[in-house]
């Protein structure tokens, strides 16, 4: 039997983020880690030409600007038309009015994945969030029944990133313990899953990318956590620890994390 | 007795940061070490409503560009009229005519927070300075007089960064020891100074949060030398013991360095 | 005798990079750690005037806009007529259209050194590479007529980057051997090789200058694979290995790689 992580490693697909400044960095070195191939090509002259030849498009707010929204556009139309799956992450998308109509219309373009943390996704069901600014202020459990609504709309796989990760097609909910305590104290990890979901989704179907790419997080956590001082070190053990997994712990790994 | 580190912990204050585009991962990285929250959101559609909802707004201009420009200047304008401080870094600002002008237009606007080397501090002072490029070729000491005039001039705080730290009010002076010699070394450690100095500018008023943050960077780097080979193991080994500084250890430091 | 490390790290010149926003961080922390001091301004409305005092200008298009090739064009241009030498590094100028037009745009100005895969450089030929996305999918000798034909057309030294490092100024052609297999795992290590080939070319001229350069990388990543776990932790090792080098360490080296 062949694995996930083999074939991952085996085709090295290409995998195109237009993501934010903060994030870059360590989602490519993410991305390399794990043995995929990384672009961040963003402006509007070129996305539609560059998302064709992908594997598959990430998509993540964070530092967006008009410019960069056009990009993006045009990034999402032509994987569409040219079935290459996408992968959506609404950064702090009720943080301002901008923000928040733009991830609207992102959203309405469908995602074969979308990932936030619970006051993301409470926010974009149309529910009222505790959030204010950037950060989650409610609990995974608590955005279960918002991300199984847009799982159903938007014909998405939805994951809820926390403490513990939930994961979504509308129907059935899967849950991915593990990772560390020091994860939410390193900028942009999980703007790098959502990069790792893109190269996942290149070779398999929405959901087994997903309960992947999170199983994966959570193992290089949990390893790189006791091998770390804090979230400077972590951050590069992290990246180590991410290129050192191994099939049959993987495997292990996704058996036990697998409740479907 | 509650230490500003302690309520900064607790209170976790969103610090918004429009900063240079090298500075950024490691700046996020240094405010979720610390305990607070950054956010890097720069286009001028949004920065106004941004800014209101934040603790501090931080100013960079290192990779400046007009766009850029207009963001800043919409989001300190929101910051003054919302009673959030602000803290102004003028990068490199005598390195043309364009960043010259621009940097003065923006410290007339009045910073709670000035910080620079001693290059850029006398440059905004309307003296001259040994500069050229972008690295100070002044001593902080020299820098003296420039700092007590913008002080004055501009209701500011202002900081002169170097071998020792420099705050003034424009009365009084206070000088920070400490630090490391590799720190120059590591790019955008100054620029994520001026983003801490937002972390405790939200929760203390300017002349002690400028003590705190530049105490915080003097304690870290310290330990951080003692720990590290070079300036790659330095950056993270830095960013680790600004997590593990604890409110004992910081209430001493802070005690010994102040003069006032 | 004076080395050429000694000299650099005495003159510590000026390098005005103008590179992908994933590169920025540690191309900034490659030149530091050598002992050169980079600046990234990048915005048309001063890169004329900076580039004018710099000691080199870098050109990296892996995050180009229509913004910022207006920016590149204004440096290059006034770097020309400066005397001030530039490199270039046409990053997956095969990608699209946009980019393979304004890439051999660039060529057309000539660089002092080109820096690119063996795919790159083929492309750059004229000739026909195998590569799609980002990757070179070709061996470096495979592109050593590709690099002497565009050496000679172009006035420049190329450099064709790999396993082994080819080095050609039409006629003579050297190989610098070493590094680490972990490097291609390293997100925009390449790119900081094309700012650290600045930071030699402002003290040197360009022959000499990119084998200097290609061998302190080749020697750091040696160095580096020792003591690093995966890519994460030798992303650091590395940066702190650039600046541990010593004069006579690299002299040895220098002459065993020369062959001229």
């Amino acid at each position: 039997m062949t694995s996930i992580l083999y074939k991952l490693k085996k085709e090295a697909p290409l995998v195109h983020c237009i993501t934010n400044y903060v994030a870059m960095n360590i989602s490519a070195n993410t991305l390399l880690a794990i043995g995929a191939s990384p672009a961040m090509i963003h402006t509007p002259e070129e996305t539609a030409e560059f998302a064709k030849i992908a594997g598959a498009l990430t998509i993540n707010i964070g530092t967006i600007s008009p410019h960069w929204l056009r990009g993006m556009k045009n990034a999402i139309e032509s994987a569409k038309s040219n079935n290459v799956p996408w992968v959506f992450d609404p950064v702090a998308h009720f943080a301002t009015p901008f923000r928040n109509e733009l991830a609207l219309e992102l959203l309405s373009l469908q995602p074969n994945i979308l990932r936030g943390n619970a006051s993301e996704i409470i926010g974009l069901s149309g529910n009222q969030s505790a959030a204010k600014g950037v950060d989650s202020k409610d609990e995974v459990d608590s955005a279960e029944n918002a991300a199984k609504k847009i799982a159903v709309d938007h014909n998405s796989i939805v994951i809820v990133t926390g403490v513990t990760d939930l994961i979504t097609d509308g129907k059935q909910v899967i849950r991915v313990e593990g990772g560390s305590n020091i994860m939410p104290k390193v900028t942009a990890l999980g703007c790098s899953l959502t990069c790792l979901l893109g190269a996942f989704v290149a070779i398999e179907d929405p959901l087994k990318a997903s309960l992947s790419a999170t199983t994966i997080f959570s193992l290089a956590g949990k390893r790189a956590h006791k091998i770390s001082k804090g979230p400077g070190t972590f951050a590069q053990n992290f990246i180590d620890q991410i290129s050192l997994i191994e099939d049959t712990e993987f495997e292990k790994s996704l058996i036990v994390n697998e409740n479907i």
